[in-house]
Protein backbone atom coordinates (compact mmCIF):
# COMPACT_ATOMS: atom_id res chain seq x y z
CA UNK A 1 0.00 0.00 0.00
CA UNK A 2 1.06 3.41 -0.40
CA UNK A 3 0.39 5.79 2.18
CA UNK A 4 -1.17 9.33 1.24
CA UNK A 5 -1.63 12.45 3.62
CA UNK A 6 -1.93 15.71 2.79
CA UNK A 7 -2.34 15.33 -0.57
CA UNK A 8 -2.18 18.04 -3.44
CA UNK A 9 -4.99 19.31 -4.51
CA UNK A 10 -3.97 19.63 -8.60
CA UNK A 11 -6.21 18.06 -10.69
CA UNK A 12 -3.62 15.27 -11.55
CA UNK A 13 -3.01 14.12 -7.64
CA UNK A 14 -6.77 14.18 -7.49
CA UNK A 15 -7.07 11.80 -10.73
CA UNK A 16 -4.16 9.59 -9.23
CA UNK A 17 -5.65 9.10 -5.96
CA UNK A 18 -9.24 8.02 -7.85
CA UNK A 19 -7.00 5.40 -10.05
CA UNK A 20 -5.27 4.36 -6.99
CA UNK A 21 -8.82 3.52 -4.79
CA UNK A 22 -10.03 2.17 -8.18
CA UNK A 23 -6.78 -0.57 -7.78
CA UNK A 24 -7.10 -1.28 -4.53
CA UNK A 25 -10.62 -1.82 -4.50
CA UNK A 26 -9.96 -4.14 -7.71
CA UNK A 27 -7.50 -6.17 -5.47
CA UNK A 28 -4.36 -5.01 -7.13
CA UNK A 29 -1.78 -6.88 -6.25
CA UNK A 30 1.82 -5.00 -5.66
CA UNK A 31 0.13 -2.13 -5.76
CA UNK A 32 3.25 0.05 -4.34
CA UNK A 33 6.04 -1.72 -6.81
CA UNK A 34 6.47 1.79 -9.23
CA UNK A 35 9.46 1.17 -11.93
CA UNK A 36 12.20 4.07 -11.41
CA UNK A 37 14.47 4.79 -14.45
CA UNK A 38 17.12 7.05 -14.42
CA UNK A 39 20.37 8.78 -15.95
CA UNK A 40 24.02 8.39 -15.37
CA UNK A 41 26.27 11.62 -17.27
CA UNK A 42 29.53 9.70 -16.88
CA UNK A 43 28.59 6.40 -18.09
CA UNK A 44 25.93 7.91 -20.39
CA UNK A 45 23.33 5.32 -19.42
CA UNK A 46 20.10 4.86 -18.84
CA UNK A 47 18.81 2.64 -16.07
CA UNK A 48 15.20 0.94 -14.49
CA UNK A 49 14.58 -0.65 -11.39
CA UNK A 50 11.58 -1.03 -9.26
CA UNK A 51 10.90 -0.22 -5.96
CA UNK A 52 8.65 0.34 -3.53
CA UNK A 53 6.72 3.42 -3.10
CA UNK A 54 6.01 4.01 0.64
CA UNK A 55 3.87 8.22 0.53
CA UNK A 56 2.67 10.62 -1.48
CA UNK A 57 2.93 13.59 0.56
CA UNK A 58 1.54 16.79 -0.73
CA UNK A 59 2.95 16.57 -4.18
CA UNK A 60 6.16 14.64 -2.60
CA UNK A 61 6.51 10.50 -4.08
CA UNK A 62 8.65 8.67 -1.38
CA UNK A 63 10.79 5.67 -1.77
CA UNK A 64 13.72 4.50 0.01
CA UNK A 65 17.11 3.14 -0.89
CA UNK A 66 20.69 3.03 -0.09
CA UNK A 67 22.64 6.62 -0.57
CA UNK A 68 26.03 4.82 -2.22
CA UNK A 69 23.68 2.48 -4.54
CA UNK A 70 24.09 2.63 -8.44
CA UNK A 71 20.75 4.71 -8.90
CA UNK A 72 21.44 7.33 -6.03
CA UNK A 73 24.73 8.11 -8.22
CA UNK A 74 22.70 8.18 -11.27
CA UNK A 75 20.21 10.70 -9.45
CA UNK A 76 22.80 12.69 -7.99
CA UNK A 77 24.65 13.04 -12.11
CA UNK A 78 21.26 14.01 -13.00
CA UNK A 79 18.25 14.85 -10.75
CA UNK A 80 15.30 14.55 -13.17
CA UNK A 81 13.49 10.52 -13.71
CA UNK A 82 10.94 8.89 -15.35
CA UNK A 83 8.25 6.58 -12.92
CA UNK A 84 5.86 4.09 -14.55
CA UNK A 85 2.94 2.17 -12.72
CA UNK A 86 0.83 -0.20 -14.09
CA UNK A 87 -2.35 -1.51 -12.83
CA UNK A 88 -3.04 -4.67 -14.81
CA UNK A 89 -6.46 -5.02 -12.66
CA UNK A 90 -8.06 -1.56 -13.99
CA UNK A 91 -5.46 -1.62 -17.10
CA UNK A 92 -4.18 1.52 -16.13
CA UNK A 93 -0.72 3.25 -17.05
CA UNK A 94 0.47 5.96 -14.97
CA UNK A 95 3.74 7.76 -16.45
CA UNK A 96 5.90 10.39 -14.61
CA UNK A 97 8.86 12.58 -14.95
CA UNK A 98 9.77 14.19 -12.28
CA UNK A 99 13.03 16.58 -10.05
CA UNK A 100 14.65 13.77 -7.37
CA UNK A 101 15.99 15.13 -4.26
CA UNK A 102 16.88 13.30 -0.71
CA UNK A 103 14.15 13.37 1.94
CA UNK A 104 15.83 14.86 5.41
CA UNK A 105 18.05 12.74 7.94
CA UNK A 106 14.85 13.45 10.38
CA UNK A 107 12.28 12.01 7.90
CA UNK A 108 14.37 9.13 7.72
CA UNK A 109 15.28 8.30 11.50
CA UNK A 110 11.58 8.61 12.13
CA UNK A 111 10.90 5.71 9.53
CA UNK A 112 13.72 3.67 10.20
CA UNK A 113 13.16 3.01 13.67
CA UNK A 114 9.53 2.40 12.68
CA UNK A 115 10.54 -0.74 10.56
CA UNK A 116 11.10 -4.15 11.49
CA UNK A 117 14.39 -4.85 12.62
CA UNK A 118 14.77 -7.76 10.01
CA UNK A 119 14.15 -4.87 6.86
CA UNK A 120 16.55 -2.73 9.11
CA UNK A 121 19.30 -5.44 9.47
CA UNK A 122 19.84 -6.35 5.31
CA UNK A 123 19.25 -2.10 5.26
CA UNK A 124 22.42 -1.69 7.55
CA UNK A 125 24.31 -5.25 6.20
CA UNK A 126 23.83 -4.76 2.34
CA UNK A 127 25.87 -2.44 0.34
CA UNK A 128 23.56 -2.51 -2.36
CA UNK A 129 24.73 -3.21 -5.42
CA UNK A 130 28.30 -3.83 -5.12
CA UNK A 131 29.74 -7.56 -5.45
CA UNK A 132 29.93 -10.01 -3.18
CA UNK A 133 31.35 -13.53 -3.94
CA UNK A 134 27.99 -15.36 -2.88
CA UNK A 135 24.43 -15.66 -1.84
CA UNK A 136 25.24 -17.56 1.25
CA UNK A 137 27.52 -14.06 2.43
CA UNK A 138 24.85 -12.11 1.93
CA UNK A 139 23.09 -14.50 4.28
CA UNK A 140 26.10 -14.25 7.10
CA UNK A 141 26.10 -10.76 6.85
CA UNK A 142 22.88 -10.08 7.63
CA UNK A 143 22.69 -12.52 10.42
CA UNK A 144 25.41 -11.13 12.24
CA UNK A 145 24.56 -7.67 12.29
CA UNK A 146 20.79 -8.79 13.04
CA UNK A 147 21.93 -10.32 16.60
CA UNK A 148 24.67 -7.13 17.14
CA UNK A 149 23.91 -4.35 15.67
CA UNK A 150 21.78 -1.23 17.37
CA UNK A 151 18.91 -1.57 14.45
CA UNK A 152 16.74 1.29 15.37
CA UNK A 153 19.76 3.96 14.47
CA UNK A 154 19.26 4.63 10.79
CA UNK A 155 22.83 4.72 9.44
CA UNK A 156 24.10 7.62 7.36
CA UNK A 157 23.84 5.71 4.18
CA UNK A 158 20.46 4.74 3.81
CA UNK A 159 17.20 7.21 3.46
CA UNK A 160 14.53 8.04 1.24
CA UNK A 161 14.31 10.22 -2.09
CA UNK A 162 11.19 12.62 -2.56
CA UNK A 163 10.65 13.00 -6.69
CA UNK A 164 7.95 15.93 -7.28
CA UNK A 165 6.22 15.20 -10.79
CA UNK A 166 6.05 17.81 -13.68
CA UNK A 167 4.56 15.70 -15.87
CA UNK A 168 1.56 12.60 -15.80
CA UNK A 169 0.58 10.71 -18.31
CA UNK A 170 -2.85 8.74 -17.29
CA UNK A 171 -3.35 5.67 -19.76
CA UNK A 172 -5.98 3.34 -19.99
CA UNK A 173 -5.85 0.36 -22.02
CA UNK A 174 -8.73 -0.55 -24.57
CA UNK A 175 -9.76 -2.72 -27.57
CA UNK A 176 -7.71 -2.92 -30.84
CA UNK A 177 -5.55 -0.64 -29.27
CA UNK A 178 -7.78 2.71 -29.09
CA UNK A 179 -6.00 3.58 -25.50
CA UNK A 180 -7.36 6.90 -23.56
CA UNK A 181 -4.47 9.01 -23.00
CA UNK A 182 -4.51 12.14 -20.82
CA UNK A 183 -1.64 14.37 -20.31
CA UNK A 184 -0.78 16.62 -17.11
CA UNK A 185 2.08 19.01 -17.82
CA UNK A 186 3.19 21.23 -15.57
CA UNK A 187 3.90 25.09 -16.89
CA UNK A 188 4.57 28.00 -14.78
CA UNK A 189 2.88 26.47 -12.02
CA UNK A 190 -0.22 25.34 -14.18
CA UNK A 191 -1.11 22.21 -15.14
CA UNK A 192 -2.01 22.14 -18.93
CA UNK A 193 -4.39 19.15 -20.24
CA UNK A 194 -4.02 17.39 -23.31
CA UNK A 195 -5.72 14.36 -24.84
CA UNK A 196 -2.36 12.24 -26.93
CA UNK A 197 -2.99 10.05 -29.86
CA UNK A 198 -3.02 6.42 -28.82
CA UNK B 1 2.78 -14.00 -24.84
CA UNK B 2 6.40 -13.71 -25.69
CA UNK B 3 7.49 -15.47 -28.91
CA UNK B 4 11.12 -17.35 -28.64
CA UNK B 5 12.70 -18.67 -31.77
CA UNK B 6 16.42 -19.51 -32.48
CA UNK B 7 17.01 -18.87 -29.29
CA UNK B 8 20.85 -17.74 -28.67
CA UNK B 9 22.36 -20.04 -25.86
CA UNK B 10 24.41 -17.79 -24.18
CA UNK B 11 23.75 -18.40 -20.18
CA UNK B 12 22.06 -15.58 -19.54
CA UNK B 13 19.47 -15.99 -22.47
CA UNK B 14 18.69 -19.54 -21.35
CA UNK B 15 17.90 -18.55 -17.76
CA UNK B 16 15.78 -15.98 -19.07
CA UNK B 17 13.97 -18.97 -20.87
CA UNK B 18 13.73 -20.26 -17.71
CA UNK B 19 12.14 -17.77 -15.90
CA UNK B 20 10.00 -16.74 -18.81
CA UNK B 21 8.60 -20.54 -18.45
CA UNK B 22 8.04 -20.10 -14.91
CA UNK B 23 6.42 -17.18 -15.23
CA UNK B 24 3.86 -19.44 -17.94
CA UNK B 25 3.40 -21.92 -15.90
CA UNK B 26 2.56 -19.90 -12.99
CA UNK B 27 -0.38 -18.17 -15.07
CA UNK B 28 1.41 -15.26 -15.12
CA UNK B 29 -0.56 -12.08 -16.37
CA UNK B 30 0.85 -9.97 -18.88
CA UNK B 31 3.69 -11.77 -19.17
CA UNK B 32 5.12 -9.75 -22.44
CA UNK B 33 4.42 -6.47 -20.65
CA UNK B 34 8.06 -4.83 -21.03
CA UNK B 35 8.60 -0.92 -19.53
CA UNK B 36 11.68 0.46 -21.77
CA UNK B 37 13.47 3.54 -20.84
CA UNK B 38 14.79 5.68 -22.58
CA UNK B 39 17.03 9.28 -22.62
CA UNK B 40 16.44 12.29 -25.57
CA UNK B 41 19.74 14.42 -26.01
CA UNK B 42 18.10 17.36 -26.63
CA UNK B 43 15.42 17.85 -23.69
CA UNK B 44 17.61 15.94 -21.45
CA UNK B 45 14.66 13.89 -19.81
CA UNK B 46 14.49 9.94 -19.42
CA UNK B 47 11.42 8.75 -19.99
CA UNK B 48 9.42 5.50 -19.91
CA UNK B 49 6.33 3.47 -21.12
CA UNK B 50 5.44 -0.01 -21.07
CA UNK B 51 4.74 -1.80 -24.51
CA UNK B 52 4.13 -5.57 -25.56
CA UNK B 53 7.65 -7.08 -26.04
CA UNK B 54 6.81 -9.40 -29.44
CA UNK B 55 9.21 -11.73 -30.05
CA UNK B 56 12.95 -12.98 -28.85
CA UNK B 57 14.56 -13.65 -31.90
CA UNK B 58 18.47 -15.04 -31.32
CA UNK B 59 19.68 -12.57 -28.96
CA UNK B 60 17.03 -9.83 -30.33
CA UNK B 61 14.08 -8.67 -28.28
CA UNK B 62 11.61 -7.15 -30.58
CA UNK B 63 8.69 -4.89 -30.14
CA UNK B 64 6.67 -2.15 -32.30
CA UNK B 65 5.88 0.85 -32.35
CA UNK B 66 5.01 4.45 -34.19
CA UNK B 67 8.77 5.50 -35.94
CA UNK B 68 7.13 9.26 -35.42
CA UNK B 69 6.48 8.88 -31.66
CA UNK B 70 8.81 10.69 -29.08
CA UNK B 71 10.18 7.58 -28.32
CA UNK B 72 11.39 6.93 -31.95
CA UNK B 73 12.81 10.39 -31.59
CA UNK B 74 14.46 9.44 -27.91
CA UNK B 75 16.14 6.00 -29.93
CA UNK B 76 17.41 8.03 -32.35
CA UNK B 77 19.28 10.43 -30.37
CA UNK B 78 20.79 7.72 -27.57
CA UNK B 79 20.78 4.03 -28.85
CA UNK B 80 20.95 3.03 -25.31
CA UNK B 81 18.13 1.83 -23.29
CA UNK B 82 17.21 -0.48 -20.69
CA UNK B 83 13.82 -2.64 -20.15
CA UNK B 84 12.63 -3.67 -17.19
CA UNK B 85 10.33 -7.05 -16.77
CA UNK B 86 8.37 -8.01 -13.32
CA UNK B 87 6.61 -11.43 -13.26
CA UNK B 88 4.80 -11.03 -10.00
CA UNK B 89 3.19 -14.83 -9.69
CA UNK B 90 7.52 -15.59 -9.34
CA UNK B 91 8.73 -12.58 -8.33
CA UNK B 92 11.02 -12.53 -10.06
CA UNK B 93 12.47 -8.96 -11.82
CA UNK B 94 14.67 -8.84 -14.82
CA UNK B 95 16.64 -5.47 -15.79
CA UNK B 96 18.22 -4.94 -18.82
CA UNK B 97 20.06 -2.76 -20.62
CA UNK B 98 20.48 -2.52 -24.27
CA UNK B 99 21.67 -1.04 -27.93
CA UNK B 100 18.43 -0.73 -29.83
CA UNK B 101 17.55 -0.06 -33.56
CA UNK B 102 15.01 -0.43 -36.24
CA UNK B 103 14.11 -3.81 -37.55
CA UNK B 104 13.87 -4.00 -41.80
CA UNK B 105 10.92 -3.25 -43.71
CA UNK B 106 10.30 -6.83 -44.96
CA UNK B 107 10.37 -7.88 -41.22
CA UNK B 108 7.86 -5.28 -40.24
CA UNK B 109 5.85 -5.91 -43.57
CA UNK B 110 5.79 -8.99 -43.10
CA UNK B 111 4.26 -8.77 -39.16
CA UNK B 112 2.22 -5.96 -40.34
CA UNK B 113 0.05 -8.36 -42.80
CA UNK B 114 -0.20 -11.38 -40.19
CA UNK B 115 -2.35 -8.58 -37.60
CA UNK B 116 -5.89 -7.78 -37.18
CA UNK B 117 -7.45 -5.64 -39.19
CA UNK B 118 -8.45 -3.24 -36.26
CA UNK B 119 -4.87 -3.36 -34.95
CA UNK B 120 -3.38 -1.96 -38.08
CA UNK B 121 -6.29 0.53 -38.49
CA UNK B 122 -5.44 1.82 -35.24
CA UNK B 123 -1.37 1.81 -36.29
CA UNK B 124 -2.38 3.83 -40.01
CA UNK B 125 -5.10 5.79 -38.09
CA UNK B 126 -2.99 7.46 -34.86
CA UNK B 127 -0.26 9.75 -35.08
CA UNK B 128 0.96 8.19 -31.63
CA UNK B 129 1.45 10.75 -29.04
CA UNK B 130 0.38 14.01 -31.20
CA UNK B 131 -2.24 16.13 -29.18
CA UNK B 132 -5.78 15.75 -30.55
CA UNK B 133 -9.24 17.92 -29.79
CA UNK B 134 -11.07 14.12 -27.95
CA UNK B 135 -10.98 10.69 -27.54
CA UNK B 136 -14.30 10.99 -29.89
CA UNK B 137 -11.70 12.49 -32.71
CA UNK B 138 -9.38 9.33 -31.94
CA UNK B 139 -12.60 7.20 -32.67
CA UNK B 140 -13.66 9.33 -35.73
CA UNK B 141 -10.35 8.71 -37.09
CA UNK B 142 -9.74 4.93 -36.50
CA UNK B 143 -13.18 4.52 -38.02
CA UNK B 144 -12.39 5.90 -41.14
CA UNK B 145 -9.21 4.43 -41.25
CA UNK B 146 -10.85 1.13 -41.17
CA UNK B 147 -13.50 1.10 -43.42
CA UNK B 148 -11.68 2.58 -46.16
CA UNK B 149 -7.70 2.18 -45.98
CA UNK B 150 -5.38 -0.96 -47.47
CA UNK B 151 -5.37 -2.83 -43.67
CA UNK B 152 -2.34 -5.10 -44.89
CA UNK B 153 0.32 -2.39 -45.96
CA UNK B 154 2.65 -1.21 -44.02
CA UNK B 155 2.94 2.08 -43.65
CA UNK B 156 6.90 3.88 -43.43
CA UNK B 157 6.12 5.33 -40.50
CA UNK B 158 4.94 1.83 -38.03
CA UNK B 159 7.48 -0.96 -37.17
CA UNK B 160 9.75 -2.80 -34.84
CA UNK B 161 12.43 -2.04 -32.54
CA UNK B 162 14.97 -4.49 -31.78
CA UNK B 163 17.01 -4.08 -28.67
CA UNK B 164 20.06 -6.40 -28.15
CA UNK B 165 20.96 -6.69 -24.28
CA UNK B 166 24.84 -6.13 -22.81
CA UNK B 167 23.54 -6.64 -19.28
CA UNK B 168 20.83 -8.65 -17.47
CA UNK B 169 20.11 -8.36 -13.91
CA UNK B 170 17.86 -11.40 -12.22
CA UNK B 171 16.55 -10.48 -9.45
CA UNK B 172 14.32 -12.74 -7.28
CA UNK B 173 12.66 -11.41 -3.94
CA UNK B 174 12.87 -12.94 -0.69
CA UNK B 175 12.28 -12.15 3.14
CA UNK B 176 13.19 -9.71 5.08
CA UNK B 177 14.40 -8.07 1.34
CA UNK B 178 17.38 -10.88 1.31
CA UNK B 179 16.70 -11.03 -2.90
CA UNK B 180 18.97 -13.14 -5.18
CA UNK B 181 20.57 -10.73 -7.49
CA UNK B 182 22.77 -11.95 -10.00
CA UNK B 183 24.42 -10.20 -13.02
CA UNK B 184 25.30 -11.18 -16.47
CA UNK B 185 27.17 -8.48 -18.47
CA UNK B 186 28.78 -8.94 -22.01
CA UNK B 187 32.56 -7.95 -21.77
CA UNK B 188 34.84 -8.65 -24.95
CA UNK B 189 31.75 -11.14 -26.49
CA UNK B 190 32.29 -12.93 -23.10
CA UNK B 191 29.17 -12.75 -20.08
CA UNK B 192 30.55 -12.45 -17.00
CA UNK B 193 29.03 -13.30 -13.73
CA UNK B 194 28.40 -11.67 -10.71
CA UNK B 195 26.60 -11.70 -7.62
CA UNK B 196 25.03 -7.98 -5.95
CA UNK B 197 24.11 -7.49 -2.42
CA UNK B 198 20.90 -7.04 -2.44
Amino acid sequence: MIKLSNLNQGIPYLLFKQKYDDAVNAEQKNIEAISISSYENKANEVDSRYVNLKFIINDEFIFFSNYASPKASAFNSHNQISALLYWSNINTQIRIKAKIKKTSDEFNQKYFSDRSKEKNALAISSSQSNLIDSYFQVKENYNKILKNADLRKCPDFWGGYSFTPYYFEFWEGHESRLNKREVYKKSDDIWEHFILQP
